[in-house]
């Protein structure tokens, strides 16, 4: 049948067209079915979505961000038949029977899920598959090859590629900003694509912007790594992998992350970035991603089988995901500490942890023997603090920021020891909801520092953390998470007296 | 933070406000998150899209629906602040996990599906955990008594109220409009809720339609039936048990319905319409919904079991589901084949069919010990033929409308016989298909007349099937459906000879 296109004011990131309720009758379509879209002599699949007013019959609706990605202009003239259910959704159903992917299987939904065919309740079903049935590693694996495939590529014709990567969870995990630098500065390419928060209250790529402009192209972090050795930039700008970001949303609202996607996610970014040699940081610990020591190693051991097919060399290590990483959690602050920790080479977790896996990648590729120690030269030698300022130059940031030029929120607000002792615990999740309730990743200069950590003695009176945040009414609610949840808690030696009286 | 109504030209059928993405990133919302809408001291909870145009900094956008149903003005202050994820996704995940639901869990999930929160995901997880983990008996129960609680409900101050329904899957299976006027003439209530057709060529609730008006209120079902003993409507029209078609909408979109969901829906469209004596109509065989007969079984076994924990008295029947009932498939034609069989008082699988269950509520409600012949000396006498014009007359329909004033479509094709043999083998799927893409149930004319049924003696050249449309390029599509895929399959005694040649 013929339509006549209608563009509607509205933008969903699925191509799909609006049918009044007697066409879509007409053609025998129910929401969710497929038609083949034809406008020129250009054909697409897009979903069917019915109207029950404002799109008139004989008018074909799309919103605008098919009308462009479709070129279709308003008035136009486009012909609709119905078309099959992809067959992604039947290799869907094997998985949920219990089946295997084959190749072809998941390169196809994977295929799909990127031109924005599949319908959010199919990811859901792909997800919930995976989550319940599982996948075995050649299946991650292909998985990880249609990713790639169906994305924008970073190659390089010269040097070790280099890259690291954390699965995530702990707040505070900035140490890839020093890695990078560190391991540029002995001559290796580190591509290094980085997430945004989605749940934490900083990415990587959140606390990069403070001092740089993170939203580079493919062609970009080629050049820049090829003339300076590395780069920090936003994975989903790059356009590597886009399937991930799609399965990324779906998943957030199932608050299910599927073991095989995890390890997708981060090997399909790290390949389409164009590294052969990757440091996998897998947190363990309370709190973060995985809480169960057991779980780690066989994420570093799928890690490594699956990194072998794919033609990488994965080394994974497990950290300590307990406690945050450094002292502080959001944007401005991690960038103030990060740069602090090079400018006055400070030593602590954040620093031991950056050079530690810079020493695993220099061990990798043959740069170094004892690869630590060829790291903590590098930092003590100022060359870390030189090579990450040329990569702030060179994404268009200013090389002689400064730690103590980086504003940070003027509201602030300090919890205190209400007696003494020693911080027995650190409630992480809290902390991430105190510092996102401040307003972190949005306002830069959100977040919280903490300033005990765990094992350290305190007196009452002691700052145990600080919030800081660049609106009044941001800080009221954090401060209110904040006294309600106490995320650090302090004990005596004594956790607990029996027979004290009579029961 | 306060915001001003805009409209949007859309319709959506969950409750959900647009903002930008920079207010949504102020308030650290992510797509699918909820928030707590106040209008005027009046709140509701909806769902967060998030708009990269259309919507300014400062607005929330509401869809059509969303403005209707919470009485939202164009321009009007609304006040959003972020809340909690429902209790009810963590009921599912809890399932998930391969756990049973609570009451009061299962309650809260149907609640919210009624009242528009759950996203098409969550609902999607709902789903595929039913499936995937199994409901007990008790937890149905649950199920079906919230789906009744959150929606209309029809309620009889007298008399034995019975119904009856089928679990579908047969082409043409329209026993129920022969049952329920012959029920009715003995003076029992049947307040008979259909369906219409999603996947099949009519449901009941479409073939009623050509012969009166099935969007009856519950008011009007009550009345109706009160006053004349019988009624056969639409259920959604009535607004019985409205989770129901939320759950059959992504149910339909997965290709799954879950066997605790197939016995909730039907359930509780019959505990909400009144009945207390139910006959359930389980077609077995291969094309139905139930191919297996010790699946079918099952399904009976669980009906009388939670029929019972609701105080429900349920029978249920198996039958033969392998070919259509009766002869005609498509609104038009099964209501001419109905009314002809009752004028005629014409003998064959569909009267049968429909005696029988009408004789099964009989001996249930004590009417009758013989309830097969006590139905069949009703239909014999005419009572059946006399109630069923009643029954459309108080539908507002013609009450003296005959079979052959029916109009039906006038494109047709018939497909026939090639060889002599008999008929082996009818593909009901294929049939279906056959009359939908002729146009059913849209055109209410469109559909296939099956000449020969199975065992039926063919002589080449005698019709097989007859397909009728409304339009010349329905029909065209519906014949290369036919002759690609051929449905009725004849064969000779004869099936196979070997040795004929050397291999």
């Amino acid at each position: 049948m013929k339509f006549k296109a209608k563009v509607l004011p509205l933008r969903t990131e699925r191509v799909a067209v609006v049918l009044s309720h007697d066409d879509a009758a007409e053609l025998g379509l129910l929401p969710g079915d497929r038609v083949k879209v034809t406008v020129d002599r250009r054909s697409f699949v897009a979903e069917v979505e019915i109207a029950t007013e404002f799109v008139n019959p004989g008018e074909a609706g799309v919103c605008s961000f098919t009308a462009e990605r479709c070129s279709i202009e308003e008035r136009c003239e486009v012909e609709i038949v119905p078309f099959a259910r992809p067959k992604s959704v039947e290799y869907i159903r094997k998985k949920l029977d219990g089946h295997r992917y084959e190749r072809i299987e998941i390169g196809q939904i994977i295929k799909d899920i990127s031109d924005g065919i599949l319908s959010d309740i199919e990811m859901a079903a792909f997800i919930l598959a995976n989550e319940i049935v599982g996948m075995q590693d050649d299946e991650v694996q292909w998985m990880v090859e249609a990713m790639v495939e169906n994305g924008e590529r970073v190659s390089f014709d010269r040097g070790s590629v280099v890259d690291t990567h954390s699965i995530g969870g702990v707040p505070g995990n900035r140490y890839s900003m020093i890695t990078v630098p560190t391991v540029a500065a002995a001559g290796l390419l580190i591509p290094k694509t980085a997430s945004r928060a989605i749940t934490s209250a900083s990415g990587t790529a959140d606390t990069m912007e403070v001092l740089a402009d993170v939203n580079l192209s493919v062609d970009e972090i080629k050049e820049i790594t090829e003339r300076v050795g590395g780069v920090i930039a936003w994975n989903a700008a790059a356009g590597i992998a886009p399937a991930d970001e799609q399965i990324i949303r779906v998943e957030y609202q199932l608050e299910i992350s599927p073991k095989p996607h995890l390890m997708a996610s981060l090997l399909a970014k790290k390949l389409g970035g164009g590294a052969k040699f990757i440091a996998i940081d897998i947190p363990i610990g309370r709190g973060a991603k995985i809480e169960n020591i057991d779980l780690g190693r066989s994420f570093a051991s799928s890690f490594m089988e699956i990194g072998r097919k794919l033609n990488l060399k994965v080394a994974a290590t497990l950290s300590d995901g307990s406690q945050p990483l450094g002292n502080a959690i959001g944007p401005a602050l991690e960038a103030r500490e990060v740069l602090k920790a090079m400018e006055e080479r400070k030593w602590g977790d954040l620093v031991e942890k950056s050079l530690g896996i810079a020493g695993i990648l220099f061990e990798m590729t043959g740069v170094a023997t004892n690869g630590y120690m060829h790291a903590r030269k590098i930092f003590e030698n100022g060359k870390t603090l030189e090579k990450f300022r040329e990569i702030v130059a060179a994404q268009g940031g200013d090389e002689n920021v400064r730690a103590d030029d980086i504003p940070i929120g003027d509201k602030t607000y300090t919890l205190e020891a209400a007696k003494d002792g020693y911080v027995r615990e650190i409630d992480v999740a809290v902390l991430n909801e105190i510092a996102r309730t401040a307003g972190a990743p949005k306002d830069k200069g959100a977040g919280v520092y903490v300033h005990k950590k765990r094992g350290e003695v305190v007196k009452a009176g002691d700052p145990l953390l600080t919030i800081y945040a660049e609106k009044e009414w941001k800080l009221d609610n954090a401060i209110e998470v904040a006294t309600a949840e106490r995320p650090i808690v302090v004990s005596g030696m004594v956790l607990e007296v029996y027979g004290r009286r009579g029961v």
